[in-house]
């Protein structure tokens, strides 16, 4: 039998079995024993279950067009129940949390339409999905709006979005992504965010008055690099790759010049569809990572090679059956991520310097 | 609001929202009102229900590592609770089958092994999942052995397939999808089984015996064509495209040139990681299948574009749940996969010529 | 400096530096100094010609849309000047190639071309090409017409498909793959020939006699295996996946059975879009195949991800400006393969038995 | 025959036929008639043509490892020659070019080398490629001692990287991307420049003087749209898409809200890899961009799904043998960017507001 002949056959696949009535987690429980994909997903979960029982800050990155695509609601869940401690987005994951915690929607379509047609309508096509456009130009209105009621200084990404959140929420009370975070004191950061509508908002802002819209978004590297060195014990979720993922891992990278207690994350999960073979960040490799010291060598790690709609809704589907508690009782950072200078643990956290342990 | 401006925006995408326990089937029902491949994951256990319901032939294809990535016992299940009614496969997925089957195993192992040590210790990696070559070798003997039994005559794979499963059968007394299938009276082709560790058998048994092994593919196309002829309302369900996904269209191309009711398979679903735009088949739409006459204009029809190992669990945990009468209940074909000539509905079905309808 | 520190820091990527004039050589001398897929194109061109500078045997295989695409005189190059010494071919590569030698064309279209409508014209369409599928019934008919003047026994698919060269170069005098092949002397192999309109050709010659159309894969897997333990230093070179590029390794493993001096292929070059990851045959990696020894440990092997349209008329323009005299000296296995049983280099190769090194 | 059959079947696919001493010029010509990749890569470099020969603005967009990988010197060439008038780019792409003018290089290495001993030598990995990291932590600091010198007010990145470029040409006089545009007068424009090592520069620079590193991103959103403003016929080029693809198109966009002459841009060609059925920008069509109104709907367009390092030098090559004349001739903007206020054409374009036309 290949179990006496070597050590690499010690485990052996088991061929999933099906039953009625199967719960999410048990689901992704069998499919941590089969192979490719199935496994890794399956695993990721028991990854993120370790997270939650360790005293790690977790990073969540947010890319791709989570928000239109339906995943707005699971994200204020993580951030809500604390399954993360600190988002990096894309601006265009707030910006259409936005449109839909100020009542608008996203509508079901086809990559098939017409995009003619469509454009005709005035409706903006993401894959198979639709918008209104003239509904988007009155968020962006909204955000000017909003910009404009703030002070003459530069603002953090993360400190206009946690404004941003007090804002939507005092006008609507509905839950959302950035509602969620204003509420939980859970920090945003948003490094591309001159690449997004919520930036063309601002832009509209300072169209309006030349001193508007100033965001500083060299202020949230320090930042974030000073919430690894504040507690070096991290872990990364990446979902989509994009900026978001770079900008968690470079957190530590600038996080390590200035504290050798930080080594890089301790467990990393990462959910792309993106490939390494052409080089690119966001289908890199977590291995390729560890290279750079953005991962800790001997971090638990697991990419999953799968769309984040069917990956994030059976993850969180398990973990909310199996670790609720953990999620509750788990020795997090504490954040006030509502000032021009954010607190962390009690102790503000500089955006113009980095800290020395 | 976007309801009135435009027929386009009409059905809200409805954000996902998780709650503890949720099964399988409740995951996948709200996926269906989200964006992207959770909406497609959704929507094709909604087909396969919808197939389920009418009176359509199921052909289910099945290319890829799936039986060494642990979804043969699905497949399996497929079969015995006649999900499907005719399987076409390649010749890895039936010979990994009968690997387990006769009580061997494949093992968890990671992608980033050593394949020099692997080769060395005589253990052959698919991805993430390893098995022991001196147990294949023994394999390859046990098909030999059996092929040698057969008379020296031409088989269709249909018929060697439906033997070999009896053998598997009364050899070991377990599940697994030879097994099922010969016990279920499904049949199952196998086109490129020169492309196998099957055809390898096969050929070492006429490496013995200079009139053993003699595979008649052609009358396979025939058999399928006929399948398809005698009862025209048809529908198909890929996994991972390849060989199988081909065949199953051609059977459906090929009846259409004897009889003027055939118009295509009248569901599609397929389960794809590769995209159209190389040109290649495994990847092609089905919109593309339409234009061949492969699919009904009118089909029902979804592609999902994600590892089977994560779909196919998840659609057949939810079916399981939704629809076990539905697939007991329903008006299915019946065949005798086990003589020369196969019997469909209680009729000889030629392997020799197109039967006019 | 880098190179003091370290042996990983050796050999400078060269940033790629553009010319007037450049031919496709030049570019693939320069693409080899830089990084990702350019890189990798670039070895496969000189891996390529290292192969032609040993005395090895190289097979081909040819997967995907390929002359349909617009490659097929490229391929009946490689074989007319013996870049290569054996085709593995889909059928679908050599029915769009006889398509074309019988003079009909495909059509250049588009991939969001209306299926519909291009249905009721009775038009099929890959991707974003076009061919009547009248046209198609006719080159069905003429296989079946073909086949029906052939004895009344078993072909391999490579006496079939010699064969069916020599016809359309009687009927044509036209160049194709099939027609090169049959003369240079160059054996195609089709595994999955059942999976074809080669195969549904078959199927009607059939039809209308009920002892035509018998075709024998198992022997095609013997005569390939016999064809590497004859002369054990091989190359693959592997266009798209799929059945060839297994059936290629499955030769090497299956002739090793009987013979020890074969050690897996000893070059090896891929050009596929599809990925490792899901575990499939078509986007397993080099290394994988090492694990079976279906390559050899020390092989010279490289992947290059990308769509062979661009590819392969890159190498090629580059190996015909390069080394067509280093393909013309070649020391090269010699083929007859037009009789029931094949030659090579001047000796029978069994198709009923493996041969005793 | 099909022609006369079909309003489809007009023009045929032609199959490449090769010759000794091909230029990458005649590759790509052929390539145009073939399917697939190959042709949209021929079509990619007749439409750039085309931009050449209209008077439209080209913007260029360079998102993955394209500096690390070898393609600096193909952008600089883009730049120096006038292919293109404003690049938008990732920081990563200008760093690791800076890193190279500054003398430095990137490394060949493999994807399957140990990371691990990677990181115990400080080597960093981007696939196969590998680059000292002490030498970009010196990097880092001479960004830091750049920034700074400057004075202590906001900077858009197009100010900044102007300064940038200026700077390292005085200190080194070598070619790369940055110190082309300097020299050309080519605006940059980073949008996500707090996602990457330059970012991490100036947030050194913060730390030593935390008035310094202030960078203003939403001023860049302005400039972009005036540019389009200014001169409403424009082209976009992207390769990789990320957050360059996006904010090109956001000018446009943002452009249109201020000016009915703008109806998106007139040309259109990306270079991608990822895919569009997951819904994320990077792989998301060029029709659906035009349901937004990204593009024109009568827009020239092509997607190359085909790895950069492949397609921009096969593409320069032809361009450069073809066109450099009509690069050198036609009738481009002008810009002066070295001020705080860009100037195009000879007038001040503004950072504050938007321009009415």
């Amino acid at each position: 039998m290949g179990r006496r002949k070597s050590r690499f056959l010690r485990k052996p696949v088991e061929p999933f079995v099906v039953e009625p009535g199967l719960t999410a987690d048990a689901v992704l429980e069998r499919m941590e024993r089969v192979s490719f994909q199935g496994r890794n997903l399956g695993t990721a979960r028991r990854i993120w279950e370790r997270m939650l029982g360790s005293e790690c800050t977790i990073f969540l990155g947010a890319a791709g067009a989570l928000s239109a695509g339906g995943m707005r609601l699971l994200i204020a869940h993580l951030i809500e129940k604390r399954y993360i401690d600190c988002l990096v987005s894309t601006g265009a994951n707030l910006y259409h949390d936005l449109h839909e915690t100020r009542g608008r929607r996203h509508f079901i379509g086809s990559p098939t339409l017409d995009d003619a047609a469509l454009a005709a309508e005035r409706i903006d096509r993401v894959y198979d999905t639709l918008a209104s456009e003239d509904e988007f130009c009155k968020n962006d209105e909204w955000i000017a709006a909003f910009a404009l009621k703030l002070e003459r200084r530069p603002y953090t990404t993360r400190e206009f979005l946690n404004r941003l959140g007090q804002q939507l929420w005092d006008d609507t009370g509905h839950r959302g992504i950035l509602t969620a975070a204003y509420r939980a004191n859970v920090p945003i950061f948003c490094p591309a965010i001159a690449d997004s509508s919520i930036g063309m908002g601002l832009s509209q802002a300072r169209h309006r008055d030349r001193t508007a819209g100033v965001i500083d978004v060299i202020g949230d590297i320090i930042e974030s690099a000073n919430v690894v060195i504040r507690k070096p014990l991290t872990a990364t979720i990446v979902l989509g790759g994009g900026t978001p993922k770079n900008f968690i891992n470079q957190a530590s990278v600038q996080a390590e010049f200035f504290d050798d207690r930080v080594g890089g994350h301790k467990y990393a999960i990462q959910i792309v569809t993106d490939v390494p073979h052409f080089g690119g960040a966001s289908g890199s490799s977590l291995e390729e990572a560890q290279s750079w010291g953005k991962l800790s060598i001997e971090s638990e790690k697991v990419s999953v090679h799968a769309d984040v709609t069917i990956a994030l809704p059976m993850i969180l589907s398990a973990l909310e059956t199996l670790c609720p508690e953990l999620a509750k009782r788990r020795k997090r950072p504490e954040f006030d991520p509502s000032g021009r200078v954010m607190v962390m643990n009690g102790q503000p956290l500089a955006d113009n310097h980095f800290q020395e342990p």
